[in-house]
């Protein structure tokens, strides 16, 4: 930066502020460690983007790349852009062409990465409206952990003073390009099989999965509307979009909890310090992300009182009041509520959060045996809501000691995996307490022992299991494409959309009237069947901009139906999962659709496990541990189960030449689970099979992985 | 306590603590009182309780009331006492016997209450754990504003101090009282149509709804398992047999909203101080009672964060984001959340306390005309919930300018009545917020006018609308009697229990298991009908307890089985509101099961709605206005709706003979609501109908009375 200080000091541009920050890989990350940041100038200040295209040229020419510098909520939109600067199929540059122009990642470029050596070579375009912008700008300085505060005229005149006689900034007024952004963009829907990413659409999400997943994992969730960024950081908006998903799982897990008979109830948010720091360990795991509100009004509280970051400790004194007898065995609760954790890590949307919803169920049982069973029964549901709801293959196992909830006996857990980035994911977990919270120097939970003819005391066997809207995103990550999300017929609000399509400028309003009614009642017929369907009839959109808007939202399946379709009384069904195209006659419709919601399900299902399966590598030497990792896979290996070695598997897998991502702290690779299903794998001789790791004798096969 | 004093010094007692604190007029608010106070010694310590009986004397004899002093939470059950006593009849003494005695109300009455002049006259009765108990136990110091702090052995040498050569208190373990409460009461069940109030039933909630109805309140709560008390003060458990109530209602309204377009969300918890501090008029409504976070783990925030009190200001910056076009509009969201005020006035489960389950709508419209219409539909949605669900009638209107939602344009509610207590309750409100979020200094919300040529600006409507679990607060005051909750079937998660009757120890193992077999199979039956029905088949409970028991907990129809039933192929039902028996057939069981719960429902609406209506009083002087409050009635009259006038009316009815209860703060009358059915009354004539209260022309006729 001491070049562009100097140039700041010629053309005295005085920044309000130069700050550093946690690494910024993406827009949103950017904002959370601005927000995060003490130093940062009081809000409002907008980010500034700046996007690197390259347009189709010769092959031999040398290629002048297109820099957009633009307010970061700004849609720039290539198709339109392209065609306003005469350049065809403008696709965003390559890693390999940001590093060869400016010698720097696309997280850390800015106008500032403009300077006299690469003005010349690139047709710089800037928002026309930036200049005369009374708003302060953030804009990266050279890195992606270091932002300088800027006025709108401060950065056109850091632009303007590179001008040559020949090369000029181009002004451009992106609010028109922004008006109809795909009205003269072709429909994008289009056989898949040709395995083409089609231009308009890769613009649609902005950022390839592939390419950039955290970039991309935010932009889908934003563009489908499920969530939107939230004054207070590391907090989310929900939006009908995703949370009528969370309702799904809810009304489904609720009803299937009713059946092994656990009544839903309410505990306050607060807990008192006392009750909260009852037990040892378990505050341990927890107080250093507990919330305290030590104020009401204008009066300070007399003693801070915490906001539940799980409920055990807020629960079990009353379960000591309540269970009196083994007749009040077994007890069975479940809240649904939220919970906060109030991380310093960098926030990621639905997995880690500040504040999120769950269900918390907390049961007491007279014996272990029923504990026991209760918590492999609640897994199982697990299981099912990730396979049967989200089509998400997940593992049924237990955790290591190391890896197990602070305070309990042990701990089980469904564990997902992200292929993209070759990471494991705990979806949810189902604790047995054992009489750890029972015990008389805790809560002090027991009842005569019925079965004990002297009548003694015995302490009541516990357990606690939650699922939280991280369900949601690992569904995101595991099936959205560059296209944006998609979703499983199961928990989509729409499952199918029927779009009219063929209306053009000559069509007659009866003919618009007629396709628009069918539609209508297509869509009329298909409610009647249980699908939960919408007619698209907005009027000032093409077809082109509804396929788009549907896709990126993830709607399983759209009909199409123009002209033709009524003349042959027939629709065209669309995969959102395939992209497969087919007409398909009216009659039995309701039938026909239920049947292929049921097929794309499954299809999804299938197809994750199938990428979850060719990840997991059995892996007996040490040697092939680190490579497996590197490759994103997770390695299986007959384990010790000894921590020490856990802790050593860490250590020796995170010397991999893969650097510390702070947003996926463990680059070593840590246990996931000790999957129940043993019989996957050749039989573990006791005795004989050693543990790769450290060479004692192996006890069970277990998932060794870099983990979220 | 003088006197006490001495005698405490006498014997070298030393008490713990000696404290002033608000006054105890329940078991409950006591607890309550000694929580909030700093002076109150660490916990745990219990509470003595001190119940005088006066038993069944031939008429002419002087009464030898007995004292029994127990742990509060310990069951004295009078029936058990009054056997081992050999005393017929026990009867919790009237307030005119406690006061002839021992110069005090019920709620000062503690062990110290007796002395040389008392102590000969009564025959005292303590619980022979608590001389050798090592708890520290809260005993009443001659008031129910005062609290003394004394170990069991202090408490019991107190007594013994007391002791004559002829009168000996008498120690008792009440734990054996407890084992079986109701093994050898008879049944409980009777017909209520002799008037009666049958003893047994009388203990089972303790105390009579007429004459202390907040005690009968919390008591009624706490006996049928609705609620518990926390440790943090102000904030309650709600047990599964409240919040399936919740759940009915929450199910029902999501299905309603859905239907007009509604679609549910989830913001953060968390409000930035800046933000909630926008709208002025709004804050200062709210910001004596929010909740700040100020710490996480070991840090300081730089900055606190509100807990959301409701969440305008929280949403609306989103709104102005996502609302970019006419298009965009009607936004109708709605979220169910927990909002936290923090009250410093005396809590009251589900009508005041710090944390409260609700929901929230926050809906925006183009223009004023469907903002107005809508606020309209959810208000009868609200109407319905109360009326249809909860059998509670309420008055819909509009809220005066002084009582309207602080920041909105006008509010409407549905308001409710006590008539035990003679008291309104503002049921739910949906409130039009007109443009006062919506413009340009506060959040900005706009569109482009559509329907202006020039294509102006236009700033949104805006409505929010609430629906909280004080719903069940006014459910439960308005239907419970002496034997406990009475519960409409529409929100009752228990319609039906079946109980066994007729089995004595002379049935036969098959004689018992055929009439088991009939009441599981006649649950079954009923189930597939969809009545919420259960067989309690608990083999260590009497019928009669399990009469008591399910009539406490307010299950809205009871059918017995016996041997004579079997024979003769029928059930007797005994409704929970009328207490009326019948036999009936058991052919067609289902349909007339449902029919008779429907007929439950409709009259218990109509009982309520004649008790409100009885009380509504048409006044046209200001002479009648007191009296008809203090005859616990509202006051019908036309109003000039001017706010001076308003306060007028609650200064001078303020002035009345009752005194101020911190529980029910408005002993003067405030303005209820302007219902919007004005056909009830006489027609006002402009210019001639004149405002009792200032003399100024009447607009409407309007509700004022005393208030919750």
């Amino acid at each position: 930066m001491d070049s562009v200080a100097k140039t700041f000091a010629s053309l005295s541009i005085k920044p309000i502020a130069h700050i550093s920050h946690s690494d910024a890989s993406s827009p949103a990350t950017w904002r959370d460690a601005l927000d995060a940041n003490a130093s940062a100038p009081a809000k409002p200040y907008e980010l500034i983007k700046t996007l690197v295209y390259k347009p189709k040229t010769a092959k031999k020419t040398t290629p002048v790349p297109v820099v957009v510098i633009a307010r970061d909520d700004t849609e720039t939109n290539a198709g339109s852009l392209g065609k306003i600067l005469d350049l065809k199929e403008m696709r965003l540059a390559s890693e390999d062409l940001l590093t060869e122009f400016f010698a720097l990642d696309k997280n850390s470029l800015s106008p500032l990465a403009l300077n006299q050596n690469t003005f010349p070579r690139v047709l710089t375009v800037i928002d026309s409206s930036i200049a005369s912008s009374s708003s302060l700008f953030a804009v990266h300085a050279l890195s992606s952990s270091s932002t300088v505060f800027l006025s709108g005229k401060d950065v056109v005149d850091y632009l303007r003073h590179l001008e040559t006689d020949s090369v000029k900034i181009q002004e451009l007024d992106f609010t028109t390009l922004a008006v109809a952004p795909a009205a003269s963009a072709k429909p994008v829907a289009k056989d898949k099989d040709d395995g083409k990413i089609d231009g308009a659409v890769q613009i649609a999400v902005g950022i390839k999965k592939e390419v950039d997943f955290s970039g991309w994992y935010t932009n889908v969730l934003l563009k489908a509307d499920m969530l939107d960024y939230y004054s207070v950081s590391g907090c989310y908006i929900l939006k009908p979009w995703s949370y009528s998903i969370w309702e799904e799982i809810t009304q489904w897990f609720n009803a299937q909890i009713k059946e092994l008979g656990v009544q839903n109830a309410y505990f306050p948010m607060f807990v008192s310090q006392s009750v909260l720091e009852r037990e040892k360990d378990h505050i341990e795991g927890f107080s250093p992300e507990v919330a305290w509100v030590t104020r009401a009004g204008n009066s300070d509280l007399e003693e801070p009182i915490a906001i539940r970051p799980t409920s055990e400790t807020a629960m079990y004194p009353y379960y000591a009041k309540w269970i009196r007898s083994h007749r009040d065995l077994p007890l069975k609760l479940n809240q649904w509520n939220s919970v906060v954790r109030w991380e310093f890590k960098n926030p990621q949307p639905f997995l880690r959060t500040r504040e999120f919803l769950w269900q918390e169920g907390h049961t007491a049982f007279l014996t272990k045996a029923e504990a026991d069973t209760e918590v492999r029964q609640i897994l199982d549901l697990y299981r099912r809501v990730f396979e049967e709801l989200l089509a998400v293959p997940v593992i049924p196992g237990i955790k290591s000691e190391k890896e197990k909830f602070a305070g309990g006996l042990y701990t089980t857990t469904v564990e997902g995996f992200i292929p993209t980035s070759g990471r494991g994911i705990q979806g949810a977990t189902s604790h047995c307490l054992g009489q750890n919270f029972s015990r008389p120097e805790m809560f002090n939970i027991f009842v005569e022992d019925p079965n004990d003819p002297m009548g003694g005391k015995t302490y009541v066997w516990q357990n606690s299991w939650g699922l939280s809207t991280r369900t949601i995103g690992v569904m995101v990550m595991v099936h959205g494409d560059n296209q944006g999300l998609v979703l499983p017929p199961r928990v989509a609000s729409i499952q199918v959309v029927v779009v009219p399509c063929g209306i053009t400028a000559k069509t007659t309003d009866e003919s618009r009237a007629e396709i628009n009614n069918a539609c209508e009642q297509l869509a009329q017929t298909l409610k009647k069947s249980g699908i939960r369907a919408k007619a698209d009839l907005r009027d000032v959109y093409t077809p082109g901009y509804k396929f788009n808007d549907w896709e990126q939202k993830g709607v399983p399946l759209r009909l199409e139906i123009g002209p033709n379709d009524i003349a042959k009384q027939q629709t065209v069904t669309v995969r959102r999962d395939t992209g497969v195209k087919n007409p398909i006659g009216i009659a039995n419709i309701g039938f026909i659709i239920n049947a292929l919601l049921d097929t794309i399900q499954s299809d999804m299902f299938d197809k994750a496990k199938a990428a979850y399966d060719s990840c997991l590598k059995e892996v007996t030497q040490w040697d092939d541990v680190v490579p497996v990792l590197d490759n994103k896979c997770v390695v299986v290996m007959p384990w010790c189960e000894v921590e020490e070695c856990e802790d050593d598997i860490k250590e020796r897998s995170g010397r991999a030449s893969e650097p510390q991502d702070e947003r996926a702290p463990s680059a070593g690779a840590k246990s996931l689970c000790i999957p129940f299903d043993q019989s996957r794998w050749s039989p573990i001789i006791a005795g004989k099979t050693k543990c790769p790791a450290c060479g004692r004798d192996a006890k069970r096969w277990t998932l060794f992985g870099r983990s979220y």
